[in-house]
């Protein structure tokens, strides 16, 4: 698969100022599930992935292909990964924190695997033991293993910890960028930006996304924001202003990090839902559908901490009719 | 006192394109004690009075004069100004409903006293038991008292259900500027927007927030956001980019609306001004202080909801040493 094939991360304008539109990347059933201590069954995972392909989610990171020793929770994810693939136009992706796992999801005929990478060295080390230079070294392993099986599984590189890090403070700017750079460098088709511990601010997001897209063009594809001190929505708009159009997100905020205390969860699936399509931009998703969802989601995980508002307060008065998909 | 006396909306911009500088007005002891069960004792509000300006916070909102049966909660307005106005520096503002209150405002001295219009006609029959336009003739009678007494008490006109109203459902822009027009015309020194029930999203924000700013100039001075859907944050930033410098906040988010039900109250305050200090825009606060204040606060409340994100996780490691004050 050419990189021409790859979705644009800056898409056309509308009248608003703002994209057109906006695809929410589902990250619940990984980045949600591998954070909580409840295991959620196969079979209601896919009840899961299918209704909210069904509420118009159209991209769906099904798991992790770490060793189940590490993360029990995330121990079907091929099984999650041939059961997205056969709901047409799914797109269907998997994290992969090295080569085994890179092969696993070539393998499984995963739309897309994302390495992540922790611009953090201490981070690096503790999440991943190996520094972030090491990873961009897997990365050109991963490169040569796809093209030599012939896959058309695309490439994401997702650079992490890249406004902050519990364990190390301060990340430069230049090395979120530099490592961006070189994941582009060593085979990436595409790259992404993550505040894995709720450090980002709008400003800082405007400014280091402003810098990403210049780097990277259209091979920059996602910005993942943690809502641990409240301010993942506004990131989201702080990118989105400019030209930013795929976040990832998770339904009902579910999440956490390992080594980030005190963290909650990515950005609510649903809230973001509702900012954007409030703003104008289209998302294609059925938020009534959706809250339908969370709510069944969130009766699988009693006593675990869930997050977000919309699900409390409602649809305003005001909300334009459920979009058709 | 001159119009020349009021603070600008639009202040001095810094490197980062965003104002240099914001005032975080408090409104829990208002907005937030009036939607909520628990009695505050006079003393514990003097107290939070006292802490939030040891802290930094130099505008606080102390009260409502509104007729102690209706809000019970409110009754010791006029102790807790005369508390506020021995301290130094201090603005205290009250809010008024009608001429009555505004009496009360200027016989205590009040800095500035804020009438509430709703833009929604329904939402204010149902909440002021009159029509938008009976409150721009009532702010006629309010200078007027005013300026008869020879008082340098400040008047607000605070627009309400400026994005939508429960109720109404829809409320016309056209119909929030010429109201926020009428109420300068009719005496205003200021006025402000506020999104009473939590309706609004950020690009209606920058829409809105330009248009009024157009219309009021330097005499536009405050945005006012529920958080009932979660933007709450993401609007300020909205209002912040258009150059407002002022808003309404409720320690821990306390509050809501008797009108707006499912809605949680306004902005949280800590959370607001880590997100305005990490966007490089000076507040004065000092966060921690703000943070032990609010354990306080809460811990007055036992079994109300309270809200907020920054107090479970913390400042950041590379958050900026508390500002001096």
């Amino acid at each position: 698969m050419s990189s021409s094939s790859i979705s644009h991360a800056a898409g056309a304008h509308s009248l608003t100022g703002l994209p057109a539109q906006a695809v929410i990347r589902e990250v619940g059933l990984r980045d949600g599930l591998q954070s909580i201590q409840t295991l959620v069954s196969t079979a209601r995972k896919c009840e899961w992935i299918a209704d909210a392909f069904a509420a118009g989610q159209c991209e769906i990171e099904v798991g992790s292909f770490v060793p189940p020793r590490l993360l029990p929770q995330l121990a079907d994810t091929a099984e999650l990964l041939a059961f997205a693939r056969a709901l047409p136009a799914l797109k269907a992706s998997v994290l992969v924190p090295n080569l085994k796992g890179a092969e696993r999801a070539i393998e499984g005929g995963a739309h897309l695997m994302i390495l992540p990478l922790s611009a953090s060295h201490a981070h690096s080390l503790a999440n991943l033991r190996k520094t972030p230079d090491e990873v961009v070294d897997e990365m050109k392993r991963i490169r040569a293993a796809r093209d030599a099986a012939g896959s058309a599984t695309l490439i994401e590189g997702g650079v992490g910890t890249a406004f902050g890090c519990t364990i190390q403070g301060e990340v430069k700017t230049s090395e979120v960028l530099r490592l961006m750079q070189a994941l582009l460098d060593a085979g990436a088709d595409r790259v992404s930006l993550a505040d894995t511990v709720g450090y980002a601010d709008p400003h800082s997001v405007r400014q280091l996304f402003e810098q990403a897209l210049h780097i990277a063009g259209d091979r920059f594809c996602c910005g993942h924001f943690h809502d641990t001190r409240g301010l993942a929505l506004a990131n989201v708009y702080a990118a989105l202003e400019v030209g930013v159009t795929r976040f990832d997100a998770s339904l009902a905020g579910i999440g956490g990090c390992p080594h980030a205390p005190g963290a909650s969860g990515n950005a609510a699936t649903e809230d973001l839902a509702f900012m954007l399509q409030a703003c104008g931009v289209s998302t294609g998703v059925d938020i009534q559908q959706l809250l339908a969802l969370r709510a069944k989601v969130v009766s699988w995980m009693p006593g675990e901490p869930t997050h977000g508002a919309l699900w409390r307060a409602g649809l305003p008065r005001t909300a334009p009719a459920a979009l058709p998909h």
